[in-house]
């Protein structure tokens, strides 16, 4: 490389570092640390096909994948003869991956989804090609279960494929799978599919007494969780779960790489799993609890000081996020603060201290 | 972590280290060193949404991101005003967006693609649902235009979407692009679309002279390319390229990250960008062409000792993979070569010498 190459790359890795300590918008946790895995950047790893059958490829990480996704599994009540699931490049497939297996057990499904869930799940939708319906969100972004009680019942012939979320992008709002299943009930729907898009509340809610339920013992049929958000990861990553049972129907066997062919992705990365694994090891059940209940902490003292403040901020009840009013621009900037219409949102990840939002309310005052 | 953690980290590196010399039956570079890279992966990095746009989120690498896409496009000649392209998570997704690009632009187009096509295609066309027809190939793994030319007749109504091989799976393929404009030519197929899986083609190639043409003066509209093939990588990546025109009818835009959400996954990895900038600064165009020439030299020394050992290996033109008969399961496992049937492959990648292939030889001669 030239000397103007190398510049370039050291001036852009100053300008990231020295961004991360103001980065409060995005549910990215950024205190990590997997420098004791560098080493293994010097292997093509490749986890190709399905983590629970063996491969000819032999540079996989895939005994340390199974360990990832039997913790999640086991966190998320999976039944435990009954569960399938792989590290995914991220929440988009993990979603994809719900939806897929939806569509494959009920090709005439319609899905329904709140206007509040991620934009990449209409896009999904639209790839997969599904029948859908967007259904109204209640103000603090759950899902208007009355609403949905309604498209059901216009479109009853169709066995309903529910998107749930745990966590909305923008409010955190929490939809509540005994309701759902009320208004399925009521209508006296004999079939049905529920995913839930857990990309946040899959690594907080199990950590929180009294939190709202969405794990297998519910009834829920896949579950996608991020790795990246709370847990923390350089290359965004997370877990997909689903019944085994579902999954056995749209897997195949490759001869060419000696396993089967489950995933979405083909060739799939090697290094996440580990990542993900290294954190699980190193934190425990009890250091992910102290985690999510410290960020629980620092946003209700978050909303207190805006409030304080006169600033109208809320949040709701488990949720680490704190809505307000959108800022101006120079602010929104400064702290990457994520905007949609009139309002912003801070999300109390585990970088984010009292310290910081004290600061976010003198700048928002503008002194 | 505690001992037995630490411990099994160690035995998993050992053994992935020990495995990486005798790698040769998957298209995989072993040979690369991106420790310069590391202190990146302190950063939550993430490329969300369109690397043509800007984004709030901060933490990225999009300017490195446009100047790999802008070498890809003029290493396979995309016009300069009309191209569009990103970073993959690997060729599925690649592969993923060619297709669904082209359902968005015919929804009533039919895909072809040969049976030595690579096995995710056909779950990708599975996922996209969408109609499709499996030809028949030749034997050297060519797609068979004979066969191509009668399937698209029975269904000309249908606007053809030709999924083309630039190095199938196990024989490294290599379709005519000029043939299959010929076929569709001779029906008087006024609407198609041509996508290139140039997964390992796509690096190798542009290299040689002679080469199979397929960029997009040919008329192709799209290009899958692997990022950890040739090139080498310890995270499964690719660059997918298409026209932007295209491109422009899928794309939307997103408020929350203030980007365009025109690519399939939402949270991007922003790290294999950098790795493979560096990959391109470090070698150039010239280092690719000394590498390429370089693999395939020892690939038609394979042939050569292989024929004169007895063994009947052959490989097509410009490639530089080399079928033989699948040799004993000791011999498989030992050289980690992938099998489908009656034959086996040895590709030989950067890390392959002619060495390596004399002992693979002795082995198979059971000396």
């Amino acid at each position: 490389m030239n000397k103007n190459d190398t510049q370039k790359l050291k001036k852009l890795f100053a300008h990231l570092d020295s961004n991360k300590s103001s980065f409060l918008g995005y549910p990215v946790n950024c205190d990590f640390d997997y420098s004791e895995l560098y080493d293994y950047l010097s292997i093509p790893l490749n986890n190709v096909g399905d983590p629970f059958c063996s491969s000819y490829y032999g540079l996989d990480s895939r005994d340390i994948e199974r360990e990832v996704v039997e913790w999640f599994a086991q966190l998320h009540s999976a039944p435990s003869n009954n569960y399938w699931g792989y590290v995914t490049n991220g929440g988009t497939e993990g979603n994809m991956y719900g939806l897929y297996l939806a569509r494959e057990l009920y090709p005439k499904g319609v899905v329904y989804y709140s206007q509040d869930t991620h934009y990449s799940v209409s896009k999904n939708i639209r790839v997969l090609n599904m029948e859908n319906v967007m259904i109204k969100s209640r103000r603090n972004g759950e899902i208007d279960y009355r609403d949905l009680h309604d498209m059901i019942a216009t479109w009853r012939s169709a066995p309903p494929i529910i998107f749930a979320n745990m966590g909305t992008t923008m409010k955190e709002g929490f939809d509540n799978i005994n309701k759902i299943k009320e208004t399925l009930k009521k209508l006296a729907i004999p079939e049905y599919y529920i995913h839930v898009d857990a990309a946040l509340g899959g690594m907080t809610l199990p950590f929180l007494g009294d939190a709202p339920a969405f794990d297998f013992t519910t009834g829920v049929q896949s579950i996608s969780i991020s790795g990246h958000k709370l847990i923390g990861s350089p290359l965004p990553c997370g877990v997909v779960l689903a019944l085994k049972s579902n999954v056995g129907r749209v897997s195949r066997a490759v001869e060419y790489v000696g396993s089967l062919d489950s995933t979405i992705s083909g060739s799939r990365n090697g290094f996440t799993p580990i990542l993900l694994w290294y954190a699980i090891k190193k934190h425990g059940f009890n250091g992910f609890k102290k985690m999510v209940r410290g960020c629980l902490r620092v946003a209700e003292y978050a909303v207190g000081e805006f409030e304080e403040n006169g600033i109208k901020a809320w949040k709701n009840d488990h949720a680490i996020t704190v809505v307000l009013p959108r800022p101006s621009e120079k602010v929104c900037r400064k702290w990457k603060l994520a905007i949609q219409d009139e309002i912003a949102h801070i999300i109390c990840m585990p970088h984010v201290t009292e310290e910081t939002i004290d600061q976010v309310v003198k700048d928002m005052n503008g002194s």
